[in-house]
């Protein structure tokens, strides 16, 4: 691969290959080969695997508890726009070297925000070009743009759902910019992630009246960006609770409830991330099916969540039972409606060496497509599908269909129970379909 | 109060009266005055406080490590009829000396059930013509009814989600008879409780068919009970999980989002049970304010998880701020749309003296009642409700309620925005929204 | 394998064997290869699984929303001799057909309780001379016994820990009785789960008074074994809560802190049950760690809980990862004090063909094969021990040995550090961690 | 109140004064009246309220999404010692118009750290002088100082139990200083919260080794203060994860444990944060109870948590019904031994008003009056204390109190056992206890 950026940030580590799951080269990847093809398409159209700007270029392992770790050696100027120029060099050198084709970015990670809303949009068109010739030069390409509403002291009371006007509008005029930043760079879909849409407390908060602005906002945002000619989908990323108690996108259902009363479930689709469906007491398989459900399974944010600890720990995808189900879901649903995987994750604080971010991605997308490959080997080889067809077998014909079609009234199903008499029980042989995937695995 | 049954079966204990707060009498209420006048309307118009007829005098105190503790002396002939009758004597006795006017239950509750579905039916319609004579001499009536379709094992794998339509059909005449008990009590409402509506494992479920299953399964529910005159509302139940591991019905705003996709709005409410709320990991009070957002705040379920368990504790109701914070929006909301607040409460396994459920249902009323009191003080006498409007006077005129209306768009934000420059912060104040509350409780 | 009992209950079915991971064959063992040696050992001498009475023989499927679904077939005599004789031959031909060698009861597991002490002391005698005899004749071994001290009414309020002397002498002659037996069948270890010692309320709970009785309890019990010769290990079995709100042997720390305290750690040691382990917030592999910190890992309850649900689920193991990392520290620890590994799982409630429970436990047994597998080869084959070791090795020699031996006072510690200056640091390699660990599954 | 620092920051804000329930002014105390008896003591002497100057004089509610929001008018100067001199002057001039007479603080809250120890040193030496000057004016004294060993990149893999003996040295240098100043402050007890002392991950840990080095450095720090003149206690103060995945000083039980373990049990206590007992999955109380069993009740850091949400949110104390209960197991403890209670609160992200820092402590402070006076209340006029003691009186006399002094064996307990037969069962009244709190509230 040529070089593209002006620098080189990774210079130990070079190119990352497909080596097969004998290799002992922790720098390889064992299952993620991103030309074979699985149930009629590539891993890499699969799966159209993303690096998420702000974890992996932005973020340097601050928590609660103590400042940053990892002293990114691209962080070092103090001129804002040649600092996001060196950041996008160290971005396109590490994506290029995974082999991965997307990208996905918050406005204000591709370059610090402005004191002005004037210095922000200049600063952002001025890094936007430069991404433009990186993005050629190279071939990747952007999954997805976003605002980040949510950071910024203003943002504290909520963005779209702002008690105060003003705030409303101010997103509104940032969420302009990345829609018109997303757009430039061929943006394929745009995600909105209501961080702080929510309440720290119900006690001074009027719910009702933030739920029909929020909806207002989507809809003003999404007759925007149609009307300027983009054509990709909207994405509502659920998350329960963090940083507020309770985020108005609690899960899949809820967003999916909104964007239904209020007439968006056309333009919008559901992005998952792992960790907020746990975080929901969800399993991440059940918010996929969920979305898919409803036909609005767009998009995956690739993480894990630590079932002992109840925040967004967003640690690198590595449950391979989790992902296995996971990908039963995907495969059964067609895949995602215009998204991608995007690897929503971050290192853990105390990893900082050069190379653990692409070990972290390396062990991300081998979990990926090793689930993908047991899924399909499940599907294809194993009693598993037809096992569950059977169950359903009853609806598929006679009474059981006419019920489904509508055609039964309640006095029809108790003349049947009546004839029936009691009925033998029907063992969900859960243990058996356990057993089989495990055998797959 | 004069005896309507045939036995007395609590004794040592009189009417519950309501003696104020500084009574030292356990077995007399200091907050519930049932008919004292709140907000307009008198304590019992607000609450319709209504007795769980499984709870109290069916449930005897087993759990999954143990068996019943609570040898009821109404439960000894082993003549279901005659047992039905006893436990009806000692439901009404218990009824009348708290002084309440309503109770709740599921079909089998009244009756065991029988071993076809026509000795079912059979007895369900012995015990109805019981129970009318009972409330026509004590006044007290029937809040809702409901079926149990989740203790039988033939529901195993659910009812009207069971993969089998056979159990479907079965589970339809089980609703069929409670809907005609309902009608025959003048029950006020009817209550959808999904209990093994949901999956133990997705790896056997095919979601997407048992939902439009359950949709076709509510519809036909509900045309035959308009079809038989009942007026009254439908009320789906909301819990996420427990018994199964997934509940389709998993809060407020998932139920409501299926209502609204299979056009069942119209006629159906929420039922909310502040201990499913909180395994949900929501407040009791998130949950009633979603359903208030929507119009459909129903009716409650009265008693307290334990936040240190994850399972249904199904505690009476004792937790004074909880209960502040939930009469708050009970109030905002206008009250309740046709239910009222039943005590779906247990006593402790351990709690074995004849008093303990009399105990336990005072403590109950009088946490609702005094959350009552206060919430309606401090809407009426503090700055609460006018702290909290003020934060959204912004969108009351100008340019705030143009964006309300839906008459700006993207570009027009930007503007105000631009126009605006960096704007001022405004506390949210949850600390003095805090303190308001508990100076008046 | 020739038929031990008078009666054949799992007939379709024929003895359980190891046909390797190609196998297609449901009723095959995959990895569990009972004579294959893996460290040193062979797998059964490593697990001596063992067959849990109650789930397996007893348990029919109720929860607290339904009775049982599983009608034992061994379960119709209304005898309580004939019925336990025919409850012993059906486990004895499932532990046989099963391969395994080892099972584990609680007292009335084996015959139900009598409606006194006398009566339940001469049924508990018959049935464990039935026992010997089959044992003999079978070769299967009693890894534990232990007492049912928490399911009978009289216990509702705790057992060794009862507020009221004369329940705590009742539970004592059911120690008394369940030790006996223990010891007559030669018994290898004796178990204590305090399932209601714990509080429902602390409100009414002298908690330092009852943990007092808790030691005086088990210290005579320990004491009485002891006189009859009975030289095998005591062990405790935390769990959190459930049924009651707390429980005081809490977790493994909890429980080693208590009998520290109170002078019984030498004679007793820590059984784990995974679902225990998860409902107090901690993975099975770090219970397992605390008590390998002390010396105390004893035996396993293996089964897993539900990452969403709160409640001990107890379904069978199936978590490959979990067991992985188990097996990396049981490996490390030298595997376990006197115990083995006992499947305390249930089928899941609709789970009702006879063949459900041979699969359950195969995957179980499967699980726990490939997880030592697993671990056995990252110990052998990997860097994962170097890299480990490696992080302490400045503990091995110069100032951190001296330190580590307690040589060195602050003002030492004061003096190295100026003289050291400010630190590198040094990555915790998680991610490459984590990555070996897959590599190898 | 006098001035004493330099600059007054809170102009517009006086002196916090006690007017009684009835009072309507936010910004006075309704229950803390500081020379109020209760219970043979004043509420200042039972309390000790102390301020914690972390949260309330350096963190500025930056979040894991966003910096902080509440821009400090202290914080302005550039050199290191002006800005500490600045920001002590707010504590002092906060904590005097509050009426409290403690603080608490880490080293580096004091003032920032230096780049090399020489010269942390030199600047805590400096800031010493300034704060004993401003405490001997204002009679304000120091409950008790801590080192922060976890904020630092270098603590990232843990301090005390870092696998780099270098940064164990670094840590111990560090606590030398802190435990200097304490003592130089005349502080009256001395805090270790492990922060980082835990894992991130098990399988790069080494934990019984870690351990082991824990208790070393304790033992080295412990030994180096006594010869310095140190009188005070030191607590430990447990947390059972986060920022770690796992914290060794899970909760009370576990350090109580390790500290008996390793000897160090005669000069420790537990410091109990309320947030952090709800994290461990106990209530406050429990945490109260369980140090107070064992003598070891040390001192509390008043906050709470959000039962939805599973981090440390460090909400100010105001759930009335937690804090009565705890103020139970407060008063029959006897107190505190040493410590008092220090708010470990933090105020909102988005309460950016002058007085909501004062609004908090209000409450907080008002919370803990109010709690006191009804749990002395309870003790003092209900039936609570004699209903509690009642369940336990067969232990005070005959054979129950022979148990108790060890001098039944089993066989003993067998005998009484028969001889008594079936007993009765006692409720345990859970029911009655919690309305006679109630009724208290």
């Amino acid at each position: 691969m040529a070089l593209i950026g002006n620098k080189e940030y990774f210079k130990g580590i070079g190119d990352i290959k497909f080596e097969g799951k004998e290799s002992t080269n922790p720098l390889a990847f064992k299952y993620y080969n991103p030309d074979q093809v699985v149930a009629g398409k590539t891993m890499k159209e699969h799966f159209k695997f993303a690096i998420a700007y702000w974890h992996t270029f932005c973020g340097q392992g601050s928590d609660p508890f103590g400042p940053g770790t990892q002293n990114f050696p691209w962080d070092t100027s103090s001129d804002p726009l040649q600092a996001a120029k060196d950041k996008a060099d160290a971005a396109f050198e590490f994506i290029t070297k995974m082999g991965f084709d997307y990208y996905c970015f918050h406005d204000f990670d591709l370059i610090n925000e402005g004191s002005t809303l004037v210095e922000s949009e200049k600063r952002i068109h001025s890094i936007t070009d430069y991404l433009k010739d990186k993005m050629e030069a190279s071939k990747v390409k952007l999954l997805w743009g976003t605002s980040n509403c949510f950071s910024n002291p203003r943002y504290m009371n909520g963005a779209a759902t702002n008690p105060d006007f003003n705030v409303v509008a101010r997103a509104g005029a940032q969420v302009k910019l990345a829609l018109d930043t997303t757009i430039a760079l061929n943006g394929e879909n745009y995600v909105f992630w209501g961080g702080r849409e929510g309440y720290m407390s119900l006690l001074n908060t009027d719910m009702g009246r933030e739920l029909d602005h929020m909806a207002q906002f989507l809809t003003t945002a999404k007759d925007y960006a149609r009307a300027q000619g983009f054509k990709g989908t909207f994405f509502i990323e659920p998350k329960p609770m963090e940083p507020m108690k309770h985020q108005y996108d609690f899960d899949s259902a809820t967003a999916i409830g909104f964007l239904r009363k209020y007439g968006l479930d056309k333009d919008f689709k559901i992005n998952i991330e792992v960790n907020h469906a746990t975080l929901a007491q969800h399993t991440f398989q059940h918010e996929l099916q969920v979305a898919a459900n409803e036909g609005m399974l767009g998009s995956i944010d690739a993480n894990r969540g630590d079932y002992q600890n109840g925040w967004d720990t967003d640690q690198f995808p590595n449950n391979i039972q989790e992902t296995t189900e996971a990908m039963l879901v995907f495969l059964k649903a067609g895949g995602l409606q215009g998204g991608g995987v995007n690897f929503d994750a971050k290192i853990r604080r105390n990893s900082t060496d050069l190379e653990d971010v692409f070990l972290a991605h390396i062990g991300g997308a081998d979990t990926f497509a090793r689930a993908l490959l047991t899924a399909d080997k499940i599907i294809t080889s194993s009693t598993y599908d037809e096992l569950r067809t059977q169950r359903y077998a009853s609806f598929d014909e006679g009474k059981g269909k006419e019920f489904e079609e509508g055609k039964l009234n309640l006095q029809d199903l108790y003349k049947i129970a009546q004839e029936n008499g009691e009925l033998d029980l029907k063992s969900g042989k859960q243990e058996l379909f356990e057993n089989i995937i495990n055998q797959y695995i």
